[in-house]
């Protein structure tokens, strides 16, 4: 894929947040790493999705220097980078507010594996971080969310192409996968079972049972695992 | 009805299913019965729905032998053929997501009957499953998903035709009909009648009142008894 | 108003109703008295919204008579019919299955006034009725369905022009206007309300406050009243 | 910006409340400005937003003697004009019955500051006013609704550009922003944080805890400091 053809990808996985309902105003944005690894390419601050267009999507390198595109990059840019440094497999980032997603993000609750539409995506439950210092805020915000995010992956032993995703305390889901489309794919997904959970603990009256790990494992596996026999293969 | 003509068919249910607001992603698959009632045409595995064309519907005889088509048919294929295999009436089945329906799948409860819009579909409560154990799962997961619906279905003395549809518990919702059309008419309904129920409880503070018998039964006799008088007739 | 006219305008009332997410497949119904009060023009039986045609609006005089349509009318309409005949300012009526206004009834309770979007609709509560006996279902379901509303608002004291609509208990909601454009403004109110209700006493932990009157009888007033100055009227 | 363009951006505005999904009916207004500080343009009374045209859009100056428009004003100007008399900042005003926040007014309760969603728009919690006297709703009901909540801000001490809205006790929301684009934006954020803040409280069982003030505060500032450095501009 040339830079220009990874610019229009990410434009288009742009355009997917307002259609499926992700996003208001400019509340989120999809990147995504050229084939080499390298560069990364991103939407362009405070930029609304009908006006945007591919030349629009800002080009940098990983340590963020711009390598194509006028426009600012998007602020949450620097959180992107430090999870493409530290999460190999990763081909492409989404940061949203949607609604559900954030819901737990601000109960600073991780979404449960109530049932096999989890599963299909995540291996286990969505986790959340801990909360940045204030010391981290003033120092670098957005590269220290990054960090923070890596840390708790590390400290748990998640593998980040088994959990696909996490929730920022306070604010809201970062999901990837290993292409833009995939992490887009994913993001719904998130909003999905993260409303389930909340109605599921509703019509329980306190907490769902988890879904079992002899089904968890293989519902995982049929779509992502060596032996996967989900799709046209 | 042709092969072609049944192909068709199941190829604009299968597009009811975004367009209701029943599934995200591919999250969902309708398959229909021949007249004669020895074939089965059912979704492609993992194919976008706007991407889908009639010509990509899979068709099967009821042991999953191939017939027509040249794509892998729904992972849930299985699952599809044990209930037509079973059930003599039903000519049409829709498995999705929707987001009601399956939170009662994972709080492992059925839907009450709490009102007439549920009784002009469903004769008493939507059953849940019992879950799968680890060797149904490692067995066949797919055809005993199949087989744990059928047993509930004989254990409970519950005519399918009268009770059009079953929670699998940390799953989802399989729903059926006559045809393809009815099937995808109660998944329809049985995602409206969950939320409405989820809603009751929570104005009612608890459990809301079941509907009188004397009501729920009537309901469910205009719409589909032998002496009907809803519709056109 | 001539009865084509008419039928028009009912045909055009209905197609409102999916349009303002009030129903899912079939399940409403929308009808209008002429002018002089003698006939009414209601929605055929289970057709499709899509499909149907101006044409297709039957007419009936306040007995149940067909004056005009080739089509069997809603099954609900000697409900309509009995609350034309019973309340001579309505002009419109509306019956849907609407989801928040549909679980109110199901929880056989009233949709509380907690603010003025409802004040500016409904002078007070919506009612909910008590349920029909079984004798009442098996003598006549659809007739005694409009009775019981009728002995409520009698016994109860209340003007159906100041409270345009009620829930009947498990089952949805009527509502009503001067004509069948107010019927259906009405019906999206109480949707609106009802959801509002229900997530007012989420937030209030149980039973938010009722509105002022002194704020209540104004806003009601300012639409209604003689002295009414909303609007360009 | 002339007069008539003044009326053309109010117009689109007014056009956004729907499309934004933020009124039904024609429960919603938003007025603007001019460059001079001198008049106000606002939406006309009772109308359907598809029937309004940028002519329609009613021009008065600061005491509501009307300047240039055939209809009567929306019933909420002396709101409207109260609020631009009295906070210096504000460019332009929204009032809607947006269903989230609504349900906050109903029960009396302020928006807490959960998240960075939040943080983004406004720097504290959304407050709430008390309700009006009987006395003040029978002596001017509009204009008292103004005063209201400008003595609620100044007794809180809050800054009104720092806090862009409030929520009437029994009624609904008033947002503002520096014009009528970002009121407009501040409403959608509104109706946004307002569901985030209900389902986060359901996720933890009560209270979800407040976000950090050491995160609050440099959310706001990057996007409305005099260091900003959100967006292009």
């Amino acid at each position: 894929m040339t830079i220009d053809e990874l610019r229009t990808r990410v434009w288009e996985e742009n355009l997917r947040l307002p259609a499926e309902g992700l996003v208001a105003l400019t509340w989120g944005n999809v990147s995504a790493r050229s084939d080499d690894g390298d560069l990364v390419a991103i939407k362009p601050s405070g930029v609304a999705y009908p006006d945007m267009k591919p030349d629009d999507i800002v080009v940098l390198d990983l340590d963020g220097n711009v390598v194509a595109g006028e426009m600012r990059p998007s602020t949450d840019t620097p959180s992107h980078l430090a999870l493409y440094r530290a999460f190999d497999g990763v081909g492409g980032i989404v940061h949203v507010h949607s609604v559900h997603a954030t819901a737990f993000a601000q109960a600073r609750r991780p979404i449960p594996c109530l049932g096999t539409t989890h599963a299909d995506h995540f291996a286990g439950p969505v986790p959340v971080t801990r909360p940045l210092t204030a010391d981290e805020v003033a120092e670098d915000y957005e590269a220290n969310t990054g960090t923070v995010v890596i840390d708790h992956f590390r400290a748990e032993g998640l593998d980040p192409m088994h959990v696909p995703g996490v929730l920022l305390a306070g604010h809201g889901p970062f999901v990837w996968g290993k292409n833009a489309t995939k992490a887009v794919d994913n993001a719904v997904a998130i909003e999905q079972i993260a409303r389930m959970a909340i109605l599921s603990g509703t019509i329980a009256g306190g907490e769902a049972p988890d879904l079992e790990p002899w089904v968890l494992d293989p519902h995982f596996q049929r779509k992502h695992g060596p032996a996967a026999y989900y799709g046209q293969g």
